[in-house]
């Protein structure tokens, strides 16, 4: 098999397909890109990821992007390391349904403190949205905290990739100006993930 | 196998879902909320879905939302309809992939003209973003033309769950103020759905 290579960058989602790889036990390699000095924006990566984003996957069979695509991806890649419940419909859509909360509602919620231009031009829009940015990521991860978390994982007693996910768009509350401790099971599910070596692997 | 019922509303997302279900040939009722009355504010459709959106499927197991894990979760539940690549990860990863991208940049673009008041307060924020939503919805379906279609369908020969996703936000454009024609990889993939009777019977 051929080496997977992720493209990341400090402080992203990519962090979750990192954890899933090495959960998985796949062999890769971390480009890290540096943002600050917009190196998403070089041709060399816009080749790689048009949408000038991280993460992206590059495979044996062509490149992803997108961390909920990728995360399925490297849970049904290497089935072995059970990090997805691949055959049962209604655990995986569940799993599925986290994923895509965090993706299209958390994540998004998360980029209006910092990201305001890729919606609105004035600067008087973004502080707004930067004021606005702490409650609405108060109510998603009350909505998480009141229905995603079986406990001790996401799914329960299995874990899975959306422990990844989870854990990585928890670790940004704290830049958001929000305490983690308002929700009790995310704050311990993140204690929990920092006791996995992958976790503590990803994060050297 | 008891009938799934899936809550939907008018020009939003949850068509995509009715097509799956119509495609697959799944038994299903569809209870349409109306928003203009702000029925999926009621205290009995929050107990179906807390998050007072739309669609919502009520199945045996449970109740699933975010239309990305209902339309895998339809295409799992139903494989002789052959909705999805669903032993292919490869294959399978590139649909989530644009899933993904409708759901988490798409349709968050759209939803800046009509919904600002989810991440600003001020009226002169929600105007700015109304008046930027249109080309952020272009530079996303050049995207979707140039790297999502390969024709006929999505994924190529076989039509699956993300040509009824992306037949649903390309509906979206013309009330969004942009011309599908700049894009005529879509506006052909468009007129490719509106010939199939689940599609027509969705509309009807």
């Amino acid at each position: 098999m051929k080496p997977i290579t992720l493209y990341s960058a400090k402080g992203t989602c990519a962090l979750a397909v990192q954890i899933a790889l090495l959960e998985a036990g796949a062999p890769h390699s971390v480009v890290s890109l540096d943002f600050a000095n917009q190196q998403q924006r070089s041709p060399e990566y816009l080749a790689v990821n048009p949408k000038g984003r991280v993460p992206a996957l590059v495979t044996e069979h062509g490149i992803l992007t997108e961390t909920p695509a990728l995360l399925l991806y490297v849970a049904q890649r290497f089935p072995e390391a059970r990090l997805a419940p691949l055959n049962d419909p209604f655990a995986l859509a569940r799993m599925q349904e986290l994923h895509s909360y965090l993706a299209s509602t958390v994540h998004v919620s998360h980029a209006h403190g910092r990201r305001g231009a890729r919606w609105a031009e004035e600067a008087s829009s973004h502080a707004d949205m930067q004021r606005k940015m702490p409650q609405n990521m108060i109510d998603g991860f009350n909505v998480i905290e009141q229905h995603y978390l079986q406990g001790p994982w996401v799914l329960g007693e299995a874990y899975s990739v959306a422990d990844a996910y989870l854990f990585t768009v928890a670790s940004w509350l704290k830049s958001d100006g929000v305490d983690i401790a308002l929700f009790p099971k995310v704050a311990a599910h993140t204690q929990r993930m920092l006791q996995r070596p992958a976790v503590q692997k990803a994060l050297a």
